[in-house]
């Protein structure tokens, strides 16, 4: 999907929502369990329910990987019922040496025929590019993450006085533009945001951590949002387990759609 | 597998060689795309002519991956053919969240049931330790990387004057011991590679870099080695792709055993 195309779905919808499919045979509602594939039934139940209000959907490879063989087909099932007009995020955070790195990119653009997937820097250059170099694919760059542990490293000062995420972002900028490179940006991390988009004024930002992290969806978007949108807002258990009995597609609308109607008052102001 | 079991095929085999399996249907000699599984086939046989010679076994994910179901059908086929006292390597670079990183732990330590996976620092803490929770379970954390791309960020300077890929090791001796923690260090690191072996002198480290991308085995055997093997030193295409025709199993025998007597060299004067 192209930079624009993507855009002018925000608009047209009224959303930067991505749903995040981190669906797990645990964690359903149990009457699912007797389906043929019951994450797939899951997560068609979970789109059907939510596609007015999100523009994005983003599966958890993770928790189909962890399902083995089988996963990886409920993978494929799910990524061929999304419409052609939603931005479809493979969330594996990969990154390898470049001829793997390609290998990752053919499972996930060719295979999967997925828009984008998010990629771990550590690795550099080589790493990232070769998902650069697909027509209409992304790359979307862990940055500064929502969760504890990006203490450890992305806030070490270098010697210029910057954090690493800094450096992350500026070295990157070498290697692809805002048509096809995002940056994960954790909603949880506002004292920096607005230095992040001063820095990226034109690229999306793919942001987890509103709600169960406690992430602000208010000040995310006056921050981050951009006359493109600019923004994708990630929630994934906040809905697709808002409810765990047979009314979990009807509660996971609601709760798309509180985000929705908020998102539209921001875009509006635009 | 424990560490003491590590230390005793190493000196059982007199090798501390791991076989990368980064098997592609177009790398392959094309008298084995007939079989029904091609890839498995030409695993197993790689398997069987190098088993003599090797201590551990490093599937590249990526490589499986890319084929979808079928891949990971291959994948577990090749597991499962392995024999129990051989070192087992999901190299898969994983790292996320903690209920994420969690996911993935499962799916290789408990479906697929290696014994090691690798697994990329950026995200810190908790996207490391899920996967150290898991009893004879491994991590293999990325530090420092044989790929160009390695100088983007893992030499950054920090305040203190010391490199990324040093607070990565130092960070993480936090997080686990020598009993449940390995470090990628590449071949082609030999400057920073005494260094780190004062750091951590009693680490297993996995290198990758030796031979195509122009690491020394004498060199970094010499720096490397500790009492109890403290090697693992991988070469995949330099084997398992010696030769492209009919005779590939007895090329990649032949290349494997070339390593293994060196390295005896080398363990015999410790």
């Amino acid at each position: 999907m192209h930079y624009k195309q993507l855009s002018q779905q925000i608009f047209k919808k009224s959303s930067y929502l991505c749903v995040g499919l981190d669906s797990a045979l645990d964690k359903i509602p149990s009457h699912l369990l007797k389906e043929k594939d019951p994450i797939f039934e899951f997560n068609k139940q979970i789109i059907d329910a939510t596609i007015d209000f999100a523009v994005a959907y983003k599966p958890n490879i993770a928790f189909y990987e962890a399902l083995g063989p089988s996963g990886w087909e409920t993978l494929q099932k799910t990524i061929d019922y999304l419409p052609k007009d939603v931005f479809t995020i493979a969330d594996a955070k990969r990154g390898d040496i470049g001829n793997t790195s390609q290998m990752y990119a053919k499972a996930f653009f060719e295979s999967l025929n997925f828009d984008s997937v998010t990629v771990a820097p550590y690795m550099g250059s080589d790493s990232v590019k070769p998902f650069l170099t697909f027509e209409e694919k992304w790359v979307i760059l862990l940055a500064l993450t929502s969760n504890e542990g990006a203490q450890d490293f992305q806030f070490e000062e270098l010697q210029n006085g910057k954090p690493l995420y800094e450096k992350v972002i500026e070295q990157s900028q070498n290697w692809g533009s805002h048509e096809n490179m995002m940056y994960v940006i954790g909603a949880t991390r506002n004292e920096q945001f607005a230095h992040i988009r001063q820095l990226i004024p034109k690229h999306f930002l793919l942001v987890p951590g509103v709600g169960a992290q406690g992430g602000s969806l208010k000040e995310i978007s006056e921050i981050g949002l951009n006359k493109d949108g600019g923004l994708l807002v990630n929630s994934s258990r906040g809905i697709i387990y808002a409810s765990s009995e047979k009314d979990f597609a009807k509660a996971a609308a609601q709760e798309a759609r509180v985000l929705q109607e908020e998102m539209k008052v921001y875009l509006d102001q635009l």
